[in-house]
């Protein structure tokens, strides 16, 4: 069985039992944000979750090994990059990248927000105007060596 | 003299000056990501925004006039695309972005976030452990329209 | 079965019963601009749509819940974009791009048009020159926010 | 002078002058959009056309002659292409583009709008909701040759 | 069947008869050059001629049927595209593409060569030092519209 | 001087005597393609040939020169290629490339059509229905060779 | 049968008889340079020597046939062409092209090397420092043609 | 002075002083080649063969110099890329690469042919049919290393 | 059987008998990166560690076969490039790629580290602050051969 | 004074005075690569440091300025990249990059070993069969953080 394959057993799953990412996030312990990404094969799982995770969905032990690998977590195929949903991320970072880049500069120094010791949130914020997608990013500064 | 032009103008006399992002912002009465997204040659500023800037600055009113126009607010150059910090912002698109998009959908139905009626903000978080840069895009949803 | 098994069995479905995209649109209930788009897997279907599009072919159930996720949307394939219909409307936005941008800047100010807040009609146009194709696009025009 | 340089003195005039694309199509004659275009190199014009625009804008003799050669219509650098605006139009040709091939094919045949023998309208369409961009495509259909 | 699994049938039936793409056009009655693209995929054959095509390579009814619908008709694949014989004609276009837009404007004013409206015929010149091989291009001229 | 520079010189003489490619060629003593693929930069020319083409045109001995030298003849430039005359070239080969390989070696054999050893035609032929643009290509056939 | 299958079975055939490229050259009558790109599937062959390699190899009349077609004789995928052999020819082209143009052009004037009427050896010069690899390339000089 | 300049300043004092690459190459003592290869800057020279250089082309010492350092040697620019005489040497590795792989292989084990440790020859051969270029690559076999 | 299938026998018992790539090295002999390389399809191995491996992952003699044939080396699929682990080392190259040719040619003069006769050592450096990774490169310094 | 043309400056003034990056490293009082990196534009210097490389190289007060920005840090231009010196680190990034990544996770778990926190030595090692290049990079491990 591939990630790929597990992948596929679990969205099948999910879709059978009808269950949201978030009641699947409750069960497991950890947050919605990061329980997808562990479960959509782009982070891994430490193994009590991971065997929580397989049997709310009633999937076999080798998912549930496969859960618990590092995965290759990188690049979007073409056809994703390009969906709109996903596209305004690509977006906003051609935009407002270089404005990310002298704000960071100016209240940390030189170096880079950390992808890797790093959170996400997302949250509906309610507004008469029409609700807004809330999407928040932490990671850890990481100052620039020296040597 | 274009806008390529404005904006080097505007970074010199920034550094001539000492001013920070911060200051300037708080000069022209916005909040800094925008004015610094705007100054940098991504958004377009009302007039009397822009001749606040340019007081600042003490440029002349030509800067005040680019400013005031609808710029090309897209892509990147390669050399930027590939700046580390810069980077990581795409990295979390290829990393996280199908997470992104199951959760937006679960909780709003189909459509995206709006890059456009949208604003960010970037700020300073202390940690004992290294403090954290958090960054918030608040965007607002729109659904897709059957017809 | 993928969404993309799905398509597949509505056009063949389509092609076995001699409908048109048409006919499906009169009995779906919608512009047949958009039920061609969602039944293409491009746009996701209420419910009650999704059910007479998946009666009128005499697919089953499964197909009917496809039609409800919220698709991909994005990246044509290669191939695809080459097709010489679909290329003369990359050219379009090549030769006429800067063009729509100065008009739209000068009748609504700085701002785009939505294409998720989006319709679109494609109709026969008769002239004795040689009938024309006229394709309308009607977006809601988003306007950039400052903060 | 190249034709780059003639845009350029036209754009610069045109903001002197305190004109609006409309003025100036109403002063030469024709439609906005084609006289916008045209003005921006991506179309040739008629002698006269192009007397009446120079004169307008208070330009030389060598840039109405620039005006009435056959420009490189093409390519827009990448910049242009990632602009919010104009990448919109491009999202619309990957989402809707093997809808409207459909729809051409199932009224017209096999064949295609022509870009050539082609004209364009941008018009504003007021809605309480919000207003809305409009947007018409009316090419000539050519059907393919049989031999 | 798809259309790929066709062209595949349509050459294996040709291989096995020992037919030649000349004898095919003659059975079907157009020319060898478009009888050759329609029977690879890149064009729609009439309902009579696509029954003959069949009936010579004896083939069954649900080739006939795919031959008469509009395929997509673009992209060669990378492998195709570097293929010596077919580089060479994107490499003429490369070398002499500016001299043939200079030559159309010269004698035809502003507009293109038709890739729609168009034929093409290949023949064999003889010559004592290496017979030649003879491509002519033959598409209207479609003049760009004013509006 | 660059061989850049010598193409301007010689396409800013021309405007300034009014001449078209066809006067040129009449006067150089060779046929318009050629002459004008040369003028353009992409073809040598003997030294005869060069002196009669700069004296027409009143350019000094450094652009007869550089005409008599080996050009770099390859890529066109991005916006080039994009360009729809120019592009329907390449739309061509996209389309025909394949069947023109299968024709070329049922009638020739294994090997190609020569780009070097080659010559080009462009007419116009009158047609009711609107005139046709002929281009013919001519090039040597090159079997692959055994060894 | 495809090519793609017919090389497998070439190459599965070569590793169960314990032959090597040069045997099976001796055999099949030409050198082990074109012998070997043809039965990689980048050359055809004349019938004799077909018939003779499949004898030699044990393999079956679909492989003598087609290994007589014309093979799409082009690009390396991806993978293959970072593979540090075969890169470090294409870093020769890279860095030694333009002197390869230069002395090509000194000697025979404007034209070109063929890659077609061509042949190619490969041998093992032995030498104390370490032996050496030496690739000869042996092409038809092709005049550019004027007319 | 860049080294781009200074090559510019060596080909513009080659063509003056009407000499050849061979005569160049004669007078630095070295084969025409390498001495092409370093004067167009591809390859560094020691002290005193670039003073011969120098010496005879009537530079100054700057130029001198810039031949001794260690050049960028790598890529391309894309219109060089594409001349027909640089691009069939591409065409050589795309169509004969996997052969070439196998022949060293069979003939040295697994590893690859020096770029660096290597030497080319170009010479004339001639041939009643048509002179032939001759190129030879000579190149250190490296075995790759277990450790 | 193919290498990449082979690779994927290997990954799964390794997996099924719960080696480290470690013990694997331990047991054939050599260092855990070249064995790792090795049994990942990237370099080819001697008979005799070939069979010690295979040995104890208790697979067949066509893997033992496979992998001591010359692979296909090269180039990381997209998805695997982009996975933020690879690419640090991408980004390391881009940001220090010049710096390291700087020092290269000022320790050692104008030449190149090898990438063949190389190998390789990760290993872990306790640090309070965090451990480390160090990873060592150790190839040959090739220098540009003159002739 | 663009950073550019800073690095253009520190470039010059070292060559003039013939000083090597391990002389101005000494001075500067930080290590030759770090030193060497932040010279050519990769890296910003403490103020007491850049001060001294001023010093030392007898640049302006605006140099010195300019070395404590936080440079945009990223892409090699294409040229660069093609390098034979740099692209073989590329190239042993796509042949090992699999395997530091099994290696690391197998020694450290899921995670990255820093770009950033991360310093790099480059030195000589002596060997009789021809030295060596030793290449040491040494990053923080990351590990991914669950949340």
């Amino acid at each position: 069985m591939t990630r790929c394959e597990a992948v596929a057993a679990i969205i099948a799953a999910k879709k059978t039992k009808n269950l949201k990412w978030k009641d699947i996030a409750e069960a497991v312990g950890a947050s919605p944000e990061w329980v997808t990404s562990a479960l959509l094969g782009r982070n891994s799982m430490p193994g009590d979750l991971a065997a929580r995770a397989v049997s709310l969905l009633g999937l076999d032990k080798e998912v549930e090994k496969i859960l618990q690998e590092c995965p290759t977590k990188g690049a979007l195929e073409a056809e994703t990059a390009a969906d709109p949903l996903i596209y305004r991320f690509h977006e906003i970072t051609q935009v407002y990248g270089t404005t990310i880049k002298e704000l960071i500069h100016e209240q940390f120094g030189d170096g880079i927000m950390s992808a890797i010791d790093f959170e996400m949130e997302i949250r509906r914020l309610p507004d008469p105007k029409g609700d807004r997608v809330v999407v928040t990013y932490n990671g850890k500064f990481l100052p620039y060596r020296k040597w």
